[in-house]
């Protein structure tokens, strides 16, 4: 090979990790890497740790395992990469392959010729056009310096207000890392549930009851309108449509954008979604030129359509493929799942694939599945629950998407799940599968298998069922049915659904009391979980009852009012 | 349908499930099951567990996640199946389609006629033809009625001596359990290693120096000749190949063998493991008997070849699977991937499919990786380590085996894994992976895809490796060659192999430092963990050295005598 030249810009994530694989894979290349911003190839999803003050140090965010900073020094010394930072890349000559960039500090601007240039330019936090974005205590969290101005720059944080608009993963996360140096936090979200554009309502419930249990104001269904500062340019509050609210903070957290001015004036190519298009090899619409990281769009292995999900992960494993077909190495990026994970203090959320509401919104004709189970055995004292929700296409019988909530061990089962849904696989391909089993990792059969073979059971039609929408739906409509609670009365003393049309017969009764329930009325049946309702729902199909229904996940997963002991 | 009458031989795992989704699918359908032993539907994998004291009942073994207990009087309430406890099967009549039983109480037979039978009669375990079996003081631990010899006729564990013999699964696991009960504990294994049929040597070596942290003896490659009683029957020793050991307690966890002799008799066809040979919708050779559990075998997705591999989780597959066949639902049960799991005191250790001892055995030529990482990225205080071993097969790049063991999260990784195994993914299937990221639960680049990454350089020629094993047949050959340490001077103080042939250049200063090495000598690069050893191989042969290797795994996994501080 020639000794060929390599010009990266931005110094994040996919850009060292281009830059790192193509001095392995080649020595001989010139590998240079822009960075606008001081610091480079820091764990931009670390941020919120810092915030908290689970990590001390900053520099632990661009610490090596072992403890080596990965500044410039560190990149030319052991990777032989060139790192110009504070350098902004202002313009690009595509015939004459060079990029001319401006050194921040000395406003020098220095040519850069290339034979491949990769676009590893990031995203930017959106914010939008509002009255108060600019006051003095108005933050958002994407660079380094924006988490030490908040944390480092501003005396202690315990005590103080702080708004959080956007409910998203970066808003809980902030929220979390907020709660943990002692505010007070609210966070406000226009949607009429958090993480709306990830998890489907029944899920997001649980993540809004942890929320307000660790004392998480939250306000669903509202926006902001303006954001108030004082005399001396210092915010002060927030107005929404509904309320006027004091903060000493305020977070933006609306979701972020691609950085794509640069790529539009080089006239590359933009997507469906805005972000930079790509081939599967990563390679923009000048074959010369790469893109990769939170900059570029990726193809949605579910439904074949471009989507933007801007992931850390992602963007390191854009960086190796960059790498791998600039030397010359068949590389391919098929596409992403979306799959997503995040910590809520004691819950865990995770998803993958179309929630319900998206694959609705693409005209699949599905089927879901809700399944509370324990983690592990329930004979084992640290036996976490879980929530399971599936989403199956009928026809295909394809999983087309999951989403795990709850203290126990969401990550891996959304795992499991975001292989088979990247794959293709039909429910059926996991109902079996062999699956790591001791008590302390899981149940004898784990909770994914469970809830696959569920949604086997609807899609054969065994068992006829109901999600809590839809009786929640009965009960407004004042619809007559019986609710038939299978529990314990020890259970029901403990959480119950506080409703006229509920009657309690315990499982174990319901063959000798079979003659108190009506044949003509519909009944819906529950349990705590729905194992003993679909029982019941099997045993009254069987006596030759025919309204039959049981409600899927039980009380555990009832998004509505309900008393808890 | 017809008012079907199903017999169901064995009570544990498989027939329960079956008898309870026989019912679910078919209420008409007459369902009986036999057990010889008093309890049914018991949790046997969670026998460790009450034998350590962390379950205090033996009845939460046997209660539903709400405190039921899974007795006869249950499963008639509410499933209407009739259970037969205390009650032995001794004969079919196949062309009769009759059960012979004899209550072990009464002594009575009673016949059970069938359209279907269910053989579910589990496994026994081994116990050799050796002196002092009989022993009082002498067990094995397969039903809950061994679990509370153990723990609960015998007085106080605590300060007791207990030989294991056998360091399987089982023995391990029990080795925990006498532990927290304060036992004194020896471990016995014919063979080299621990879990030798489990995993290969390397990953073995981490169990073996956590056995010996908390405090187990460990003799391996010697075997039990004799156990050793006093004048009342009682154990009071073993003698062994090479030793003479005192015990109060012998347990013998050598195995398992399905009990096959009443399949034998009837004239069921067993397979080549010696285990009832079944098709894929579990039938036996008589088309109107079915098995599952631990008394069949299965096929191996890897291989294609029958496997005997008892387990409580592919027992429940097998009990769903028959139930459906009989019912009329078109079910498979392609195979199992031979995946298992242990916690080992604080750490863990996982595998699926072929160890390396294995896949050589059946003739495959492979590559593997050996990859030690922490678990979430290290900038968090509770990543912990783990080491992934994979197995590849070189013509079809195919995943062919995963091993994880370490005190991080193994459970996660050998899941993926295990469906990438099942589904015969290539590993560049893994690569890209769309797999959870959030730093409470994962590195960015996941450590199973950092590991499929490896695996892709080794296939794809990127990088020359050698194994710690073929480093250490070097060193006893006593050839010469320079054994590169790139790691600090600081972590060389911590840990290092101490061989004359050590040679510390930081890869900071390896580039400055070139000129010390010589050009015509073997150099075998390693670091901590075999990243910067990576680095260090590509830049030396960047700068023209040819004989340049790195060893897989680094001073982390190298498992033979080294200097730990």
């Amino acid at each position: 090979m020639g000794k060929r030249k390599i010009v990266i810009i931005g110094g994040v994530a996919c850009g060292p990790k281009a830059a790192s694989r193509i001095k392995r894979l080649d020595p001989d290349a010139e590998v240079i890497i822009l960075e606008k911003g001081e610091l480079i190839s820091y764990a931009g999803c670390g941020l919120p740790f810092y915030l908290s003050g689970q990590i001390s140090d900053y520099h632990d965010l661009m610490n090596t395992p072992t403890g080596a900073i990965r500044d410039p020094a560190f990149f030319k010394a052991v990777k032989d990469v060139t790192v110009f930072n504070k350098t902004i890349a202002e313009k690009v000559d595509r015939n004459q392959k060079i990029v001319m960039a401006r050194q921040l500090e000395t406003d020098e601007i220095l040519n850069f010729p290339y034979d491949n240039l990769i676009m590893a330019v990031g995203a930017t936090p959106f914010v939008p056009p509002m009255e108060g974005v600019s006051l003095k205590g108005v933050y958002s969290l994407t660079t380094v310096d924006d988490a030490r101005q908040i944390r480092d720059k501003q005396g202690p944080l315990k005590g103080k207000k702080a708004i959080i608009i956007g409910g998203g993963l970066i808003g809980i996360e902030a929220a979390e890392a907020f709660a943990r140096q002692g505010m007070t936090i609210t966070i406000i979200e226009k949607l009429e549930t958090v993480l709306a554009a990830l998890i489907d309502p029944e899920i997001a419930y649980h993540v809004q009851n942890e929320l307000k249990n660790q004392g998480i104001s939250l306000m669903l269904g509202d926006s902001v309108t303006r954001i108030n500062g004082d005399s001396n340019g210092k915010v002060i509050g927030v107005t929404t449509q509904n309320d006027e609210l004091e903060a000493d903070f305020v977070l933006v957290a609306i979701g972020s954008r691609p950085n794509v001015s640069l790529a539009r004036e080089m006239g590359l190519e933009l997507g469906a979604t805005g972000a930079i298009k790509v081939d599967s090899r990563l390679r923009t619409s000048d074959p010369a030129i790469y893109a990769g990281g939170d900059c570029v769009e990726n193809i949605n292995l579910v439904t074949g359509k471009p989507i933007y999900t801007p992931m850390g992960s992602t963007a390191n494993k854009h960086g190796r493929v960059i790498a791998d077909n600039i030397c010359g190495i068949n590389s391919i990026f098929k596409g992403v799942a979306g799959t997503g994970i995040c910590k809520v203090f004691d819950i865990n959320v995770a998803r993958t694939g179309l929630s319900e509401t998206a694959a609705r919104r693409e005209g699949y004709d599905i089927i879901t599945v809700l399944t509370p189970s324990p983690d592990k055995p329930h004979f084992l004292s640290d036996a976490k629950l879980i929530i399971i929700k599936l989403i199956v296409d009928k026809p295909t019988r394809k999983l087309l998407g999951a989403q795990v909530v709850g203290p126990g061990d969401v990550a891996k089962r959304i795992d499991v799940a975001v292989i088979a849904i990247s794959h293709g696989f039909a429910v059926d391909e996991m109902s079996n599968a062999d699956l790591a089993y001791a008590p302390p990792f899981s149940p004898a059969m784990d909770n994914i298998i469970v809830a696959a073979n569920i949604a086997q059971n609807k899609l054969n039609g065994i068992g006829e069922f109901i999600s809590p929408g839809e009786v929640k739906a009965k009960m407004d409509n004042k619809e007559d049915f019986i609710f038939l609670d299978v529990r314990s009365p020890e259970e029901y003393e403990q959480m119950r659904i506080e409703d006229s049309r509920v009657k309690l017969i315990p499982l174990g009764k319901l063959r000798e009391k079979i003659a108190e329930l009506p044949m003509d009325k519909e009944i819906i049946c529950f349990c705590k979980i729905s194992l003993r309702g679909y029982e019941a729902e099997r045993i009254l199909k069987a006596k030759g009852f025919k309204n039959v229904k049981f409600m899927d996940g039980g009380v555990i997963c009832w998004p509505y009012d309900k008393f808890v002991q």
